[in-house]
């Protein structure tokens, strides 16, 4: 790479959701950036300086430039993608908007480019499905007229400790030379850097990052559902394992999101073509991807343990996002239980402080209302999904007084004391 | 329970392993105690103050009772249950020995005394198995003539940083009386002490402790065996994906030893009996079950990729426990390789430094010689399956000299620089 003054870098970034608008933010504090994405309404509201999903505030949005044209970042000479991944119906890789954004970026490539990606993929994916696509549509070749490089995102949705500013950021490249590059992109935005051996390497280790997280509440959820047989309260069980020294501290709970539930995907995807089918990775998978309707399970079991009058029963589910304390509601399996809940003829309200609308959402599939107050005497029962900060200042006491007098409260993620709640996961 | 003085306890250690020796070792420095274990030939050891686990030392082992016959332990007040659960060839739990030792004390057990149970067991044992068999050879009832305490051992053979007396102990009872005794006689011996709700739960802490560390070392391994096709260093993965703030480190291997091939076992024979078939936990044990013929499996390609000439061919395999830095052979799944390459016909010798005999393995079913030197130009290949820290200091290159010249080094551990071996894990 001949990138020999450093203050010549255009950059252009391409995606500007949860992980491309705050690296666009960050980076345009020091160098020429411009932001690219294909949502209208989202740059519409970027323009207005709203940023729907609450990262960002007015004034760090001031400062950037974004664009609906591929074609105004042609002068660029760094193109970062970080699209979303994520898997079709089929829980198979869904490569489209990676591959339209690597299309879109053939069309503008230049030489002595370097086009880096963010997005979670299996590793190969970087150098042998983008490289190639950038080779075919540009006409320039890999490694002499452009370079790559591989740096996996570590955003974390409504995490204040872990950000991109203070977490350390993984980069790797197709040459030394593009290491430097990045290590000079990367360096003036996050805390600290780690080369990684090869793209391969850096794609690999993202991938398992949260398949490992994925794996170890599924565990943890089999736990869950082995003590509930056992009636042995799995938390208290995690109270005692956790003192000591090498337990890590998982918890039972629904996995939804755009990460943690999709990644292992990726992995099992390519081990499969490469004909090793994942045994461990899979199981895991399937447990939390049924946690949805064995909560709802719990629910029917528990209306009829404590017999409550079924005619015109109203449950109200608190909490809908993926994720305690963010707007994110992506994959979110609370969406599960209401799917389980409709299919009984069970009447469901929402109540999430954090959400607003949700126009994102298959209407169609799901029947629910979403509230803004509870009701009083109106519901027999609560299910406090997300252990969101807004949740745990609830006196719970208070709280039962507005439900029907004979009602339950199912706490999953084990917000209040367990003998004010008739279960816990 | 009525111990008004603590000072007139009189305590008996049943099962003088590795769990129950250097507990009455402890012990003995503050309390009345005697140890009873049905082995002569260890009983004849410890009387010469020789410790065949190489945990404890002569000036460690000269000042306690011992007996072989459970009648001198009559005077006891407490009794402490350390004998060993393993699994049948069903893997199934083996009671037998738990059960065995259960009846002894039920012959000797007199009013206000409490039974320790130290021994790793499925939730519900302790009291429904373990109590009722007391109860009926006793004539006594529990909680008003006698009383149970469970408290999970937590020794890590080899492990100089976590021993008894630095590791906090879980404790639990089946009263509150019962618990203060209990904290009394292991706070004197232990770091922390931790009182667990119930003796259900500590029995779940326990088991769940080692079943999470065997599924996550069971997921490292499954992506070995992925990361082996796509042609990709897992340990390079591994530092890279360490690199994040919650990635837990956990190394590929084979898992042996008593406690974490074995606890999962009991979990999964508990969920099994009330009807809930663990997929996670199980398919965790099936790829550490098959990790010795994998190893097997990749000795036999490195042969065939790299020529070797396979008349007279023998290998060495360097170290033979299931852990590193202990005589301890237990379950070593090193066992596993040596079988699979007898069913081969490859010759095999195997040399650990920390291992003198092997009269406790099953002579028949394994066929290796135990070599004490390493023969020059004798051995086409060497598979390092431990992390002896007598292996670590091994000078590669000249220790390569010594082998054929068309050789081959299979560091499963990761013991050597990656570029000095062939193939690692």
């Amino acid at each position: 790479m001949k990138f020999t003054d450093y203050n010549k870098l255009s950059i252009g970034v391409i995606g500007l959701g949860y992980v491309g608008l705050p690296l666009l933010v960050e980076l345009s504090k020091k160098l020429n950036c411009i932001g690219y994405d294909k949502n209208l309404i989202r740059l519409k509201e970027i323009k207005k300086f709203y940023d729907r999903n609450l990262q960002l505030k007015k004034n760090q949005l001031n400062k950037i430039k974004t664009s609906h044209s591929i074609y105004s970042l042609k002068q660029c000479n760094i193109y970062i993608v970080t699209v979303p991944t994520p898997i079709n119906k089929k829980k198979l890789p869904d490569l489209s908007h990676l591959i339209n954004a690597t299309q879109d970026i053939g069309k503008i490539l230049a030489k002595d480019n370097l086009v880096i990606y963010e997005s979670t993929v299996f590793p190969g994916c970087t150098e042998d499905i983008c490289g190639k696509i950038l080779e075919n549509i540009s006409g320039l070749i890999l490694n002499r007229d452009f370079y790559l490089g591989y740096s996996p995102e570590r955003i974390s949705p409504g995490d204040k400790k872990y950000s991109l500013k203070n977490t350390l950021k993984v980069i790797s490249g197709s040459s030394s030379n593009t290491i430097d590059v990045l290590k000079f992109i990367y360096k003036g935005i996050t805390k600290k850097i780690f080369v990684a051996k090869s793209i391969k390497i850096a794609e690999a280790a993202k991938v398992i990052e949260n398949t490992q997280r994925d794996l170890n509440i599924a565990f943890i959820n089999e736990l869950s559902k082995i003590f509930s047989k056992l009636k042995i309260n799995t938390y208290e069980v995690l109270r005692t394992a956790g003192t000591k020294w090498n337990f890590v501290k998982f918890y039972p709970g629904l996995v939804g999101g755009h990460c943690i539930g999709v990644d292992p995907y990726y992995l099992t995807y390519i081990a499969k073509k490469n004909k090793y089918n994942p045994k461990v990775i899979l199981s895991g998978r399937y447990i939390n991807d049924s946690m949805g309707s064995y909560v709802g399970e719990q629910i029917v079991n528990i209306i009829k343990n404590k017999n409550i009058n079924t005619k015109n029963l109203k449950l109200l589910i608190c909490g809908l996002t993926f994720k305690e304390n963010c707007p994110d509601v992506r994959n979110s399996k609370v969406l599960d239980i209401i799917h389980f809940l409709n299919k009984k003829n069970i009447a469901v309200d929402v109540f999430d402080p954090w959400v607003s609308h949700f126009d994102d959402f298959e209407k169609k599939k799901y029947k629910f209302r979403l509230v803004k107050e509870i009701k009083k005497n109106y519901y027999s029962g609560a299910i406090f999904t997300v252990a969101h900060n807004k949740f745990k200042i609830i006196n719970i006491d208070s709280f039962r007084k507005k439900l029907k007098i004979n009602n339950f409260v199912y706490d999953l993620k084990n917000i209040f004391f367990k003998d004010k709640v008739d279960l816990t996961l």
